[in-house]
């Protein structure tokens, strides 16, 4: 038997994972990570958490450990370039360092790629060869499957498919430029949207919604599947940024499938209607077949996927 | 002693060569395709053409046969979907049908991406495991070699770079939908915003060079390098769009370099400060260093990757 450890570090918790290579679950931790701690802490933090997760398992059934990380990873270097949420962490060798204390193989990656690759192995991506995974939350990120392996690049840094510049005069991005595709359709920008829209609507029940503070992205929604006209409208304008967004993607990566994942994935039958009518309008023919689905593994996706980074190598 | 056959099949011309595997050149013709002849009479005419570069030499020194076609084709099914510029060319399978003739093994793949593979193993793009080649003419295409192999995605159809919407309100574009990148800063784009602009400027030297008929690109970049104040505004606008899609291109395939092929990488020298500065404030850090360089193949770009095909599957 083969066992694989996946880690999900991120800037609140610190997840683990046991599966087999057909993703089955034997044991899942988590805790607070010590994000503020600093690098070398929090790095024998995770070495502890991963030998936990272990256990009794003999070290001869375990193939390795995957780690995602949120911001951009090399994965071939092993280096963590930057991780915000994570005090001190700018190019941290992360891979070679938590090598030393675990004396297993590591791969390392960035977590929206990573998180891609479990859709892809154990989730809506499974059976591609091409297969894009977008994650639509306070900003929006993905991770490419190309030709039947996840697409690199240089450093790592390909598929950062929020930031592409959808409207040079639009709205300032999270990365410093404006109108980025992100910009326009994150779960943040939406809600953004809405709080700028009120005046336009005296009548809307959003009004009262605002009373309590800004407007939310899930409140909008919420409002939305109760009917409310305004509500109902921004739905229809983030669901079309968002298709114009994936047409671009299916031109640029020719996916056999986009899956959506991220906070607004869980409304996504409302935004769906307005993805596909723009791509079925505004991609080329042979592109406009390609379904658009809902991610399958919710918040699981990036731990399974770190664990899988060790089957796809 | 091995050799490769390329073949570039166009509207106009019809180009084959011979290589060997450092690119150097044994043979090369060119005469006119007979493009209006309907498919099989142009598959026998390419036919003819390989033979005739192939010559003298013994069967078993040919590695085989790649070719480039002008529109989306299908690298693994070897079918070539649409080709506008050749009377009655959809869904041809010409991998089979050449194969069948010639009795050697044939590769088929899009003049673009094909083009990118001769940039990458011979030209600009040599030494590179993650490249983009954009070639700038009539329209936008280009090719993606990511992580050491060529971007095919679905049905070959990824890299469509073009076709990416960056202002969903934007120009026409020949895809038919709206604000592409394409229909921004293609050669025809540059050429019609010209002559929309000379109204703005009543003293321009573009004034007597448009008496003769509509402005092309050529002309505003003649009359550029006289100094004439027009003609360089719209360099300086037509470089800032160019380096617009090219900062996205970096977001989507972390390339180690672009490339800049077609009619308008002839003056490309004139464009690059503005490309350059662009990238230099729209791209996120880690991309900004990546540098943009004229393609060094020119017209033989799609010949040499066409039998450089066979080198690299």
């Amino acid at each position: 038997m083969r066992y694989y450890i996946g880690v999900d570090l991120g800037g609140t918790n610190l997840r683990t994972i046991k599966i087999d290579k057909t993703g089955e679950i034997y044991a899942h931790h988590k805790v607070r990570s010590e994000a503020k701690a600093g690098p070398e802490p929090l790095i024998q933090q995770i070495a502890r958490q991963i030998e936990e997760t272990i256990s009794e398992t003999p070290r001869q059934e375990i193939a390795g450990v995957g780690i995602g990380v949120p911001g951009p990873a090399d994965p071939i270097l092993g280096i963590v370039y930057q991780a915000v949420a994570l005090t001190g962490w700018i190019d941290i060798p992360l891979q070679a360092r938590l090598q030393e204390l675990i004396k297993l193989p590591v791969q390392v990656g960035n977590d929206a790629n990573v998180a891609a690759v479990g859709e892809w192995q154990f989730g809506a991506g499974r059976g591609c060869q091409h297969f894009v995974y977008v994650t639509v939350s306070t900003g929006i990120g993905g991770g490419v499957i190309a030709d039947g392996r996840l697409l690199l690049g240089r450093k790592g840094m390909a598929a950062e498919v929020g930031h592409v510049i959808v409207d040079p005069k639009g709205p300032r991005c999270s990365c410093g430029d404006d109108g980025c595709w992100e910009a326009h359709a994150s779960g943040t920008s939406f809600g953004r949207t809405a709080n700028a829209a009120l005046a336009s609507a005296p009548t809307s029940q959003l009004h009262q919604l605002a009373q309590a503070g800004p407007l939310t992205g899930k409140e909008v929604i919420a409002a939305a599947q109760q009917g409310d006209p305004l509500a109902l409208r921004l739905v229809e304008e983030e669901g079309r940024w968002l298709g114009i967004g994936m047409r671009n993607l299916l031109h640029l990566y020719s996916p056999e499938r986009i899956a959506v994942g991220g906070g607004l994935s869980n409304a996504l039958p409302l935004f769906l209607p307005y993805i596909e009518s723009t791509i079925r309008v505004r991609a080329m023919l042979p592109y406009r077949d390609v379904p658009v689905v809902a991610a399958a593994l919710g918040d699981n996706a990036g731990l399974i996927g770190a664990a899988a980074l060790l089957m796809t190598r």
